[in-house]
């Protein structure tokens, strides 16, 4: 039977946006395994534009659902549209996107809060037992999404790790290829480019967290 | 030995940049290979900037360099810096980006041209006697790279075929997995999204492009 998985995105580009490559290898993996897939993003402004080949701000807005469309080639809908009961699963890439548009853990750490679409349609398949894989940065979401003692891993930069278990997560390291899952929770995260010094390497950890949210489904 | 190939995009997002998917496979598949690779574009303004929900054209101007800078996680270079001399190969994702920013195929089809930073370095592959690989519509600037005669392919859309042929290509059909190969000039061309009905109909393709491509460095 044909799984239906669910992906928010959080804008266009690292520095701003969701990460691109994790994105689209993320759509990729899903459509080789057969998976039917549905693009979703908050319709909110930015936190910020960055210009990606100086790393400035630029002074412009912009908008997390448009620019997201662009990863989506137009398939998208406002993440308020997206019901956990519609689907089979939910995958969120990483990306500055998700630490400044999703959620503001860029900005503050472990006092951040989650975007309330996003966090209302992210608790919704935790409460359905419905399997979530989160890649990146992505997983400083997790202790807002489950609570206190949800393990999950950004890789091994130790900083973002203290601000997680300060959220509540229980933090595992992980190397760039592999995933991490917390087995009571269904929650498979892998850290792409918190790590990766390639797009092949992004994609190993990504292959793996796809197949393994596949596989949970059953 | 590791290749070194360049890759030209034409901004970010289907309608108005380079085709996201088709980009992202292709750096994908050339570092799984082993292939080094360099991102360029165009230090140019968009032809325009298109919002991808609706398709409307909005109120905006974009860089090209500055938007394709998002595909490449900032590692990009103005395309006048590239010299074919230094480089094994070079390939062309599509997008209208291809059709609207590295040309005007889409406004001018068979009386087009192609902007001249991107024309001189493609000739200079061309005369170099390197491989060079054109993705989706990408095909379009093939007459005016190589000439009269030309073999390429653009899928099977009757007017862009016809377009090409009164150019001087001579367009060959192409379902969406395959490549159409110009032995004599090293093209190697595949329809991708102009035929692909999901991501991974169009990463066939690609896939066997970048090999090709790959191959025909030796």
């Amino acid at each position: 039977m044909t799984k239906k998985v669910a992906v928010i995105l959080s804008g266009c580009g690292v520095y701003d946006g969701a990460e691109i490559h994790e994105s689209v290898i993320t759509l990729l993996r899903l459509d080789q395994r057969g998976a039917k897939v549905q693009c979703f993003a908050p319709n909110i402004a930015q936190h910020h534009v960055i210009n990606h080949t100086t790393g400035e701000e630029m002074p412009e807005s912009r908008n997390v659902l448009v620019e997201s469309a662009r990863i989506a080639r137009g398939e998208i809908l406002d993440v308020r549209e997206l019901a956990a009961a519609d689907f089979d699963a939910l995958i969120v890439p990483g990306g500055f996107g998700a630490a400044k548009n999703l959620s503001d853990f860029a900005i503050s750490g472990a006092n951040c809060t989650v975007q309330p679409d996003v966090l209302a349609a992210a608790r919704a398949f935790a409460a359905a037992g419905k399997p979530v894989g989160l890649i990146c940065i992505a997983p400083a979401l997790a202790a807002k999404i489950y609570g206190e003692g949800v393990t999950c891993t950004i890789g091994n930069d130790a900083g973002t790790a203290a601000a997680l278990a300060e959220m509540g997560a229980a933090h595992v390291e992980c190397v760039v290829g592999e995933i991490v899952e917390d087995e009571k929770r269904k929650l498979v995260t892998t850290p792409a480019y918190m790590l990766a010094q390639s797009i092949s390497e992004a994609a190993g950890g990504i292959y793996k967290l796809v197949d393994r949210v596949l596989e949970l489904t059953h």
